[in-house]
């Protein structure tokens, strides 16, 4: 081909390549597989009915507005109800410290876009989601890597990093993905008074916070950031920008999340989203908000917390039964994900080859560091939401069987 | 507020600012304003009774689909409807020449990510799109304006830019956004063949195509730029990134606009559009698929060309009617907007103050320079699609209310 366009790259798009997952995803639609590969709900916890009379209402009745252009910042009743939603999560926003975001990955490329100059740091956990890294790689950010245990984020480990003046912390403290582990309450109120003494801010991704299915609610970091400041000195704005989404509550479909901030970041944001996409879709938002409203979102999340409350006991159940002693797992109190650890001696894209040819799938953990020469090469990472509870035990049976396998190559 | 956020700005963000635009558009909401300032389509022109149909089948048939996460470069079929459409416009693409984005807007901040250093010279029109002009500043753009004249850009002033290099030219051939003017055809040959001939690519930003109320379609870039290559050396793929949306011929509440180019710069896009949003809704690409499919987009855009026409007329009627001598004003073959010149010595921010004083507003033409402080101050861009036709008749006359006081003024 001319050689007009690609010989004319920016500079931050080297090394930018399609993800590992993304090529093993492909593989994953061979008949017959059973994949806990992908992070998809389940189509089981769509409200399609109440989507079709969303569609229905919005057209019949608001349709003039909502197929037109519309605001920057998003549909206003829908920013109402979203604020008077995580008020009950303790989260206080008002309309204007919350903007519509298309996804909450475009809240990831906002932020990074606003923030990161070649060369930054962010501190990450270790594991993270790979999908913030992949919108702020394109920003050029480099990454300070603090470990995550069964307690979430490591505390103990952050002092030094955080002298280092990395430009923000990116924290998914509840039902981490890949990890599935949650960050401690104990350690949340540490977090957020060391974020504040070394004034590193921080962003908290809460995709799932509204998926638990077991334990106590622990306050999100943004409630405990405003507790702390207003505290100390009366400010009623803070150093958390909070993130979350409808993809895991009513669809992933409707690319809908949504950004917490004080407002004179929100106004930058905006600024930004407008050069960017100009505004997220005006139907999806009309239309979510008719689905949302009037309770239904609350009862709904009830309906889907049973639904896959039910697969991660039949995964943790499965795991029990078949796999061998030497491996082991976390015991996720929410959210689509649990994390495997095997033994240190095992190739992972091994198991992973013996393991396609069982026809079942995994994303090998890897893929979920900053900096994936360390400790990063003996886990896997397990989806529990898309697969049914049937789907679920003859897939860890079979993985059972690819890992045993490996194992016996090894010992051998 | 706590500075731990506004202290930590990338520089990208230096000088980005709400637009003037949207500033003046909140002005346009007082009641009894006639705006001429939006580019809003009329909500006439939405197949509202057809949009309910697709949302009805898509979540009775569907849903399981269409409520899930997508592939980054787009529902497929929809691809192929593209592809199919944009052949009767001549321009031959496969369905893995085109992409799916979120609206035009996120194609233009994609081609930024993946083209614009810092410091980078974009070769741009004067005046331009003003939205261009935002996705690329945010990526650090500097800009060479060539003038535009009643037959598009100037192609008899390229040689001595195209000599400097610039990283490519962002150009809009048809029904100019904000001048109305059109690429004659002579130009457009010119202009693939230096693009050829100094190896600078060439952006084609054609929102606006197929809504043409007078004259011949002419042959897009794209297609002139293919036979070019194909007499030339037999290559199929070209120096020309193909840009369109359904934002004018559907509805743009659903943000959906696509991507034309080499594979290998699709595959580049597509890598950088996972970081940014994952994907573009996948409801509204399966509920927009179903709106245009079986030739319904066709026999719509035929309605809607009938639609812009009339309002067009009463435009052109109405300020032949009613304006100065001293005032001229282009005559658009097609698009949503006339651009009009006044004498230079008007002060146009008066102009527009003694406007909304009469109640009616437009969009004074220095916001769509990218070196405004070249002879951009004395034009106004007036939208034509939005207001009907009685509004358009009432709001020229007010207008010229306006104009004629400021006249007086300037020569008492």
């Amino acid at each position: 081909m001319s050689t007009a366009w690609t010989s004319r790259f920016a500079l931050r798009t080297k090394g930018i390549r399609s993800s590992a997952i993304r090529e093993l995803l492909k593989l994953t639609e061979k008949p017959g597989m059973i994949s806990f590969a992908g992070g998809l709900p389940s189509p089981e916890a769509f409200p399609i009915q109440r989507f079709e009379e969303a569609c229905h209402k919005v057209l019949a009745q608001k349709a003039a507005r909502a197929l037109q252009y519309s605001a920057t910042e998003g549909y206003e009743p829908l920013r109402e109800l979203i604020a008077n939603n995580m008020a009950r999560y303790g989260i206080e926003a008002r309309v204007e410290n919350v903007m519509i975001t298309s996804g909450s990955q475009q809240a990831l490329d906002l932020i990074g876009k606003l923030f990161v100059n070649r060369g930054d740091r962010v501190l990450v956990e270790a594991p993270t989601y790979l999908g913030a890294l992949q919108a702020f790689n394109i920003y050029g950010a480099d990454y300070i890597s603090v470990p995550v245990d069964d307690d979430g984020l490591r505390t103990d480990l952050l002092e030094k990093p955080l002298r280092t003046g990395p430009k923000f912390m990116y924290v998914l403290p509840n039902f981490q993905n890949p990890a599935g582990t949650t960050l401690s309450e104990g350690r949340r109120h540490e977090l957020v008074l060391m974020a504040d003494r070394y004034g590193i801010p921080i962003v908290e991704d809460d995709p799932y916070g509204q998926l638990r299915y077991e334990g106590e609610h622990i306050p999100p970091l943004v409630v405990l950031d405003r507790e702390n400041l207003r505290r100390d000195d009366g400010y009623s704005i803070g150093n958390v920008i909070y993130l979350s989404t409808f993809s895991k509550t009513l669809a992933p479909g409707i690319r809908l999340g949504w950004i917490v901030a004080p407002p004179e970041i929100i106004t930058k944001l905006v600024q930004l989203k407008q050069g960017t996409d100009l505004h997220t879709s005006t139907f999806n938002q009309y239309v979510a908000y008719e689905v949302a409203r009037d309770g239904f979102l609350d009862q709904h999340v009830k309906f889907i917390r049973q639904l896959y409350r039910e697969r991660r006991d039949v995964m943790l159940e499965a795991l029990r039964e078949s796999f061998p002693p030497e491996v082991t797992w976390t015991h996720p109190h929410g959210g689509l994900f649990l994390w495997v650890t095997l033994p240190r001696d095992l190739d992972m894209q091994e198991v992973l080859q013996s393991a396609i040819h069982e026809n079942v799938a995994f994303v090998p953990g890897d893929a979920f560091y900053a900096h994936p020469e360390l400790e990063s090469r003996q886990h896997m990472r397990l989806n529990f939401s898309s697969a049914t509870p049937e789907q679920i035990r003859e897939g860890i049976n079979r993985l059972s069987l690819a890992v045993k396998s490996q194992l016996l190559l090894n010992y051998a």
